[in-house]
């Protein structure tokens, strides 16, 4: 039995909440169960210095995590003097993930840079940032269009995360944290609303996993993310 | 005129919410106007190695701000690899405002950390932090009288904090962003509900003031401080 | 047409060097084609506080590569003052890999690290890594069970890697730099020798790929690491 | 009785000593009791990148303190890699004095530096620094009008600082390091020799402090600056 | 008796091999017994700000040591975040014995990166970078004269270094790791290979030398390094 | 002609001046013409970790320049958030001198510290340390030896040191910044006042120097360190 009584392919109850930021260009808040993320997007007329001239522009992330985010207080990274490797891991994640559903030629010389701050954490934190920063960064490039900046919507794609793994045995979908700290697998994947694959991360924890296994949790995945698609049209 | 036809005398609306946090201790979401403020209290059976076996608690404060809560948006401190200076004073001013209303004795061998996240910005962050993390404070302190761990509790003072200023030759409680941009004097109180001074920090911004201006900024934090105390008792 | 010739399903040339330090427990200088990478298992004694009396051991890894391993020179990451990203990223993937097929139990409390440093990169940098690692750890633990420190090895899995892509749109195995550039996609594979899945890293550059082309990366991989693991055996 | 038979209201012997740098445009080695701070001003035809084609000047200060001015020696700031937040505190404290008594216009798109290096302390050093500093900025200012750089001195008021407390239940002015330990309540001035407020820090140590109190000191803080001011002038 | 029956005034078995990097303008890898260390010389057409428009070019350096090039596991530098005071002296007198012999106007506005990177350290690894680095920076010059970038290698002298000491009593060339921590008397030489002096670092180690001693070492070195150069130009 | 007529092989003015710092076990003012050093000597009850029940203590240096100390400001390594190489060069060098003429097991477990700060620099700043440093450290085992912590002085040789160079092809004593900067030759020799050689560094600037110009230079420091050592012994 799954916490509160969910089902194994089911997701927990989420929810997108826009334009929750009154200054950022585009804002997404996520809740899938306990997970709280706050996500950002703001638009920067330069590009970074190795892009400039280049007729293209750049689109990044940055993540982090309230110290209190967690069950028990974890070290504020700003006063621990740098981000953790898996801090950097995530963010460069989820830049990966939006770059690969714009076209930065189109979107011109600015960058958007996609904030997402964890306020709650119980598992999944990074999938529900990529979830929640494609409403934002979408919020922004409307807002860009809106505006008359860009002609039309530089993001060509749709797309969602979620976790998924093997928990005693059996393929579940959307881990949260007490089934994640004792996974057999562990995987992330970022897929578009129709089924195409922006990234996959796929891990065995204490012993190797076998591709059947790997398939199973790959198609909880698309189930998944199809759900989730839905839910991140709604709100748009 | 003020922004929103606000009188000079008036606070911004303030809303306190408690327990927002599933997992700390004690916890408080401060809204004054569009500034909000996440402040969290965290307990740790540990004190710092240099207090070790003193007989004597310690409580702290740590502040940071969400990159985009402020208009344009700002670099992230955990990714510039270290706190601002102005990060540093606020903590530090949030620490020691703490430490003035609670006996340490009597809190025993173990921490408080009081994390002051600023999720918008729109002026005043510094005193809604502290405002809010007395609220998150007496909060957790309850908490470890209920838990039975202490008998009584340790925090023997109320304090709240607000700032005033002279902006276009008058003076005003509670400045926002617009205001506090182009002050001729700023000043900070925290202030205890009995009208007791834990911390005064004024500046003249462009040039020195008089002293009239100061007992005038001084009268409005006294009043602001009396009412912000009743809306911390409402919540409590 | 690949550079040089090769057959889509073909891995470079590849070798592998055992016993190439004079000080190291273990170590291994793998070849494959222009990529060299040196890595070396390192025996100590002590695990990190946080595993002390725990009665488990430790793996882990780090990654570095000479400012002049690429075409053009890198900043050196030690006067920079920190790894970056992409190195973090990298050596938490290796210590993730040697951790999925060693019993740390049966390990003790010691720790082995891992030192994987790129003499000469020409893509592909990580996946030699992790295959010339596995062999530096078994001549580790290999000299641990000699030294009579244990009893048996408590390496249990056999796991090479290996990336392969969709470049040109045709699928190839172990990408070098020229094509790894311009692939449509890249992926990163850490299998065992028998078929089990140790991480799987997808990642769509441009736009997102479509499931067909992931299974035909998937299986060219499964080919090459089989191939990777009797070269592996042969010089253990 | 306070330290050396000292009247409550009486200042430590002051001694102030310009020129002592062969290099710097201003300079002033300040000597209050056994703290002793050298100050001095450098003139820097050049202003930070934000402040470029403003046609304003800047004025800056920076503060630190030689490993063994104290009893017992700390560490040494540049070894340790950062400033700690109290040098950061400080050093923001002489910088916003300094501006709020010199027209930045008239300065021109120039910076000084106010360089604040503590060589012995016992007490009120950030508060002789500011006293001596001032002196240094004058000294520069004057040697950028007799250069003829400058037509008039954009420095436009006088400024000194003293440290006021309450300790042993009695007010007493500038605090020296056995009074300042044991103080109830703490209070640094910066005031115009003409009473104006530049910046008032008042801090309860253990417990917040009545309003009458706070007076006391301020009363003190009014007549020790007087003081200060007089000896300033007898040296310029 | 010195290790290996070597003779007090004979170096260790030398070998120098060039080209060994694909990408590199120069490279040598030395190898001085069991001290291995590969440097690269790296051609970069733009020189340090600070440089610009000088009409000279910059010939610098930098030392790094692989973590288990030495008998127990050594700390990574880029882990750690800075480089020890003992690697940025080396590198500094590597870039600096190398600019002693080059003429840096006839380089033109370019600078030369020397990258030593220690994969095996027995003793002496600064001079065997400095004898190896010499080479690597004679081969970028003279790629630079082949290339048509330069009219005339500015290279004007031959350098090479070694390390003597005085150990158990006798004076020794090139010490090895063994007799180097046991050593009475340390120096490096780098010297012409027509008796020049381009550094001279001497270091009494728990008591101070004799002149005479140190003349015995001199002497010393100044037949290591005519020996040195011969195979320096064995390979050019 | 040098500068101020002094003779070439002359030693500028020099003071030593003790018991400059309250606080400290040992302290010593030492100018050398502008060149002035503040050394104190901070006698600490703990050794390193990695020399605790080694039954031998430590001594050990650091270096600091006051911003203003030389011509033009330089940065504040405190800000910078770290030590430059030449810093670390010095202070290391100062440290090991320190340790040649101390019996460390005679000092017992316990830690030296030699602060040596340039308030004013005129060249020489770090021979000028050494000189100064052994006066504070000797003052600083005398007080051991007086407060009967130890029964003996376990500084058993006497140094100082001194730069020399040659400058428009002559050899000179005791350079000048003026003349530093333009030397052919530049060398810094740490020697004991019987002729001891403790440490030689001797660096040519454009081109090699020949070994007379060594040995002339050698013979003018051995001159200045005998003078050195007589001023040292007048002052203790």
């Amino acid at each position: 039995m799954r916490p509160y009584g969910r089902a194994l392919h089911a997701l927990r109850s989420v929810t997108l909440e826009t334009g929750v930021s009154p200054y950022a260009e585009g804002s997404c808040l996520i809740k899938c169960g306990s997970t709280h993320v706050l996500c950002t997007a703001s638009v920067d007329e330069n590009v970074p210095p190795w892009m400039r001239n280049s007729g293209k522009g750049w689109v990044t992330a940055e993540y982090g995590m309230l110290p209190r985010a967690t069950h028990t207080r974890g070290r504020r990274e700003a006063a621990a003097g740098k981000q953790s490797g898996r801090t950097q891991e995530i963010q460069r994640l989820i830049g990966r993930s939006m770059r690969a559903i714009i076209d930065l030629r189109a979107l011109g010389e600015r960058q958007i840079t996609l904030d997402c701050d964890v306020i709650q954490a119980d598992g999944g934190t990074r999938t529900a940032a990529i979830t929640g920063a494609w409403v934002a960064l979408k919020s922004a490039t409307g807002w860009l269009v809106e505006e008359g900046v860009l002609k039309a919507d530089p993001v060509f794609g749709q797309i969602a995360a979620v976790s998924c793994g093997i928990v005693d045995g059996t393929a579940r979908l959307d881990l949260e944290y007490e089934e994640d700290s004792k996974a057999e697998t562990d995987a992330n994947f970022v897929l578009t609303s129709d089924g195409g694959i922006v990234e996959i991360q796929a891990t065995a924890e204490d012993r190797p996993m076998p591709e059947t296994a790997f398939m199973d949790i790959f198609a909880l995945a698309k189930k998944g993310i199809s759900e989730l698609g839905e839910i991140q049209n709604s709100v748009l």
